[in-house]
């Protein structure tokens, strides 16, 4: 089943709210194989609705609509949407005395203002959408020919409410045809777009008869593949024998599925073998200790490090030789290196890390320019270090670090 | 002048990715008057993407799209769009060499892949939009009746790059109508929404004919001023009226205005002072130092610090005596002013800070709830800390005590 989506508010069109609703509906609406096919905003003028509704549903035929339902002069969803279907309103009075009940058990003052009635004007021949989560009821509307909207706030609590225990099971009842629409993600990090493509070769062009997306971002590149109308079984089939097969292509780069976070995955390593990790962080300036203390449970881990942002913390804290500075300067692996085991000895834990780099602006030089940065890891003495240049702003160059430094964990954890 | 967003993309549709560039766009635009009237979003395919560009162009004659301009098949938006326009594509040798000393320049192995070439496929007549952020360059497509297409790369880095080095001051340059729409924003910290409003008393219902939102958040409460419509000298006289009149109400809390950053100030206050400062994180277990260190420049103020997530490496390198832990616990006011001097003795400089508190989701008790924090700032020997509980989740919670360790330095500062 094809949908199309609008979302209506004035807020979002200026850029002031950022509209959630709609990817939130969208990945609920696949695993039932309801597909989101168009997605329009619009702000809260009558003629705007009733056009973007106009379109979609000349288009799809089957649109649902999130905000306009409050109780104030610019909400004007139902009776765009009432005109374009040549029907008038009416005042569902059933509707305005739950409405005054539900004023008087909030211990709200006085009486339901007259304006919170207009939430009780329901278009003539529509189907009321009960609203557990709020108090404005969705609106569903449909014609001789089978087209409809679906009419939901837009407060996201009762939009994301609304979608699971409304309906959705409404559409699903309606006949969604028994297909699926299915995605599964490999997360790659430490190799670029273009490279994986041409990692992947013939694969690429043709990945099994799924749907294959690269997401580029400072995690890491994101292979997304998808499968689309087909019985969840041959789903899953389809998705295993592809993933398997670009796993034979990039799998050293792959390091978890679809909501992997490197984090946690490097966590979970060392809980496993009994052993303790501290950072040394330079240009992070403690992003990667912020990375593992925000997985919950991290103590038994995490047992703390050193911002060595100055290089005379480098020296001083972390023992850094003077002379390594000087004959290889703060930005060289051999810095890295002595900052990892550094932090190690000073903390007294298994494994150390150090970052450090060059995260720009300034600072750049022809041998190391901006985003450059270098990783060591420290595993009980057995260091293993790398070098780089990425891409991208001081705090892109930042993440980047970061996440290349909880990779090398990783892989000099598993030898 | 009005516009339409046309945002492409799979993971959009599908609700992987929330699109973040639209707000964007539709926030920078209206500051300089122009209005983007409708967004719509659509998937990877060629035919989606003509179909929505045509509608926009027959509606609104302006689009904007962003997304799919990258090397690899999926990224079909110059394609769709040229053959809409009836125009052929060109290898653009020129970009072809920019691309080929990106590459070499950045010390990536081998040649540029030929996938990566795509990039310089250009459609005929169009004007290229220099991409001074990746690699894609933008396009700019017009037709003989004055309809146009400027096509930006979806990372949003890049879009919001171009957007504001590129794209704006060409659609400025085009005309736009004389009137604007401007927001100044109040940034407050260490006030309840609800009390800011109290505290406003009368300004808060009628805040001199401009409109007033609350918008609360990790970083405190911002008050957003919005005039419409209106010349921009005007526009202006009447935010600075209004500004005036906010801040003899809550100017106490408000530390700055519009993007305005407290670690930005802070660093500032620091400087102008010649101090030098140091970090003693045990619940933030990084995020105070990466705040910091986010500013470029930053490290002549910023010496480092000390993740102290263990109680021993608040012992051993902080310094904290054994007898706070036990009296006090080590979410304490008095273990996070040791944390704070700690530091400051340990590094060897003029102000030291120390967070300490329970982010959760476990770790609460009843009388240290979950979201509780202690900060502490020692400058120079002279002390100052407080106690709260924060709302939240374990995320914000760790930001909020964040913020206000920054804010309790300017405190501080200030005397």
């Amino acid at each position: 089943m094809d949908v199309e989506l609008v979302s209506i508010g004035d807020e979002l069109l200026l850029g002031h709210t950022i509209d959630t609703n709609a990817a939130f509906f969208a990945r609920e609406a696949a695993a039932l194989g309801i597909r989101v096919v168009r997605r329009a905003t619009v702000g809260d003028g009558a003629e705007e609705i009733a056009s973007a509704v106009r379109d979609a549903l000349d288009r799809t035929g089957a649109v649902i609509t999130s905000g306009g339902l409050g109780p104030t002069a610019d909400d004007l969803t139902k009776a765009s949407i009432a005109e374009l279907f040549g029907r008038g309103m009416y005042r569902d009075e059933a509707i305005v005395e739950r409405l005054r009940a539900r004023w008087k058990a909030r211990g709200w003052p006085g009486e339901l203002p007259e304006a919170n009635t207009m939430q009780a004007m329901i278009p003539e021949g529509a189907t009321i959408l009960e609203n557990q989560h709020g108090s404005a009821p969705g609106i569903w509307l449909d014609d001789a020919h089978g087209r409809w909207v679906a009419m939901l706030p837009g407060v996201p609590r009762e939009f994301r409410g609304m979608t699971r225990d409304t309906l959705l099971p409404r559409l699903v009842a309606r006949g969604a045809d028994g297909t699926v629409i299915r995605s599964r993600t490999l997360r790659t990090t430490g190799i670029a777009e273009s490279a994986v493509a041409d990692a992947l070769g013939e694969l690429a062009k043709d990945p099994m008869g799924v749907s294959l997306a690269y997401l580029p971002g400072w995690e890491g590149v994101d292979l997304r593949l998808t499968v689309r109308d087909v019985p969840a079984e041959e789903a899953a089939a389809r998705l295993d024998a592809a993933a398997t097969a670009l796993r034979g292509k990039v799998g050293r780069w792959v390091y978890g599925e679809d909501e992997a976070d490197l984090s946690v995955l490097v966590l979970e390593a060392l809980r496993s073998r009994g052993m303790r990790i501290a950072v040394a962080e330079s240009c992070t300036g403690g992003m990667l200790g912020m990375r593992l203390t925000a997985i919950p449970g991290s103590s038994d881990v995490v047992h703390g490090g050193v911002i060595a942002y100055d290089n005379a913390v480098k020296v001083r804290q972390l023992g850094v030789p003077e002379a390594t500075l000087q004959a290889h300067g703060a930005v060289s692996e051999e810095t890295a290196r002595a900052m990892a085991g550094g932090v190690r000895g000073l903390l007294g834990v298994d494994v150390g890390v150090g970052i450090t780099g060059i995260a720009g602006p300034g600072g750049g030089s022809a041998e190391k320019p901006v985003g450059t940065f270098c990783v060591a890891v420290d595993v009980q003495g057995a260091v293993r270090s790398f070098r780089t240049t990425s891409v991208g702003d001081r705090h892109e160059v930042r993440q980047r670090a970061t996440q290349a430094a909880l990779s090398l964990v990783l892989k000099a954890l598993d030898g």
